[in-house]
């Protein structure tokens, strides 16, 4: 039996949401990847710029045993994202894990997956997170029995690894953390709000708008 | 003056290699991306089920401020590689910053960029690399002049941080790491060759093949 590996894209989603996890999820033995638009076709993530072709449509897919919803500045506008929502909340009932990185949680949430269950999203999302029935987590990487939530953007690939031992077991967990040489060393350490400290926290979102292209 | 970032891509591409980079250096003020292919259109990516669309051909595509070369299953095969071969030795004399991650570096080296310079690359691909003329550098990112090479594919990420540190100051790439959330925190610590050990490195391989789809 093939795994199969479903994505839900909409205009505006970040790229490395999804393509963190990704590119580790794929190496599982026997695994497809699906990716699944309102509209099937290619889809402009953030800025614009970068457009992945989905080839189905939510009516396409029936089930999937990983559902990974990433998020993007596209996940608040929830009228739009209604035909992926009820799909999601479809999907949810057929899956081995439900996960979400960044602000993906928001289309768990508008599900109706969320509530009352702790999870994580991105720093800037949490009072949308909370809308939800939501509890906030301020971890990376929240698991409540099949629920996999992860914090904002490259923690999915965190939340992947994590998943892909759960599956597969440690040691394959180990060597796709060694093949995608997941070494971090950044050059500054400023990843989370705690580290960053407050006055870049205030400064964050004027600093990255500046180009004045959209954003995710 | 906007900032062009150009990004070849070919089937086979490592997703991962080009999206860690894109989604810090997206970030940059006045900057768009363009994706250049051999053949314009969606180019699939390792294991074939991820398509990224490419806007522009190589002849559409004159000069470029930073050129970001992923890499993937496609590298190696130099000939079908060609035309993007000679579009990248023709970019790099027009760049302010030339760059790699992965075996992207496999294609800078076929242009006859890294003879002679240090240079890194992903740890299976050392060999590939030495055959241009690099010295392999065992760093994660490897600054020499206006060339950065990054190691294997999720490098890219601590690559572009770096680059987007020279280009708007430590602030700015500080404010992009926050925003992507970019705390690492893997369930284990085997992302090197030196830090995964030697039997991990020898079963690796043959570990994430295991579900017989084609390998990036």
């Amino acid at each position: 039996m093939t795994r199969r590996i479903a994505i839900p894209l909409f205009p505006g989603f970040m790229p490395l949401d999804l393509v963190g996890p990704y590119d580790v999820l794929r190496f599982l033995p026997d695994t497809e990847t699906v990716f699944v638009a309102a509209e099937p076709g290619v889809i402009p993530g953030a800025d614009g710029g970068f457009g992945l072709q989905a080839q189905a449509a939510p009516a396409d897919i029936e089930s999937c045993d990983i559902l990974l919803v990433p998020g993007g500045g596209g996940t608040r506008d929830y009228e739009a994202r209604k035909p992926l929502i009820d799909w999601i909340g479809r999907m949810h009932e057929t899956t081995t894990w439900t996960t979400s990185v960044c602000t993906g949680s928001l289309l768990l949430g508008a599900a109706g997956i969320l509530k009352d269950l702790d999870a994580t999203t991105h720093w800037n999302a949490v009072k949308d997170l909370e809308s939800h029935g939501a509890h906030y987590t301020a971890d990376r990487v929240v698991r409540r029995g099949k629920v996999i939530t992860a914090a904002g953007v490259s923690s999915g690939i965190d939340m992947a690894l994590t998943l892909a031992g759960l599956i597969e077991g440690d040691e394959f967990a180990k060597a796709v953390q060694l093949w995608i040489e997941y070494d971090p060393q950044p050059p500054h350490d400023t990843g989370s709000v705690a580290k960053a400290g407050p006055e870049l926290v205030r400064r964050t979102p004027e600093l990255i708008r500046e180009g004045g292209a959209r954003r995710g």
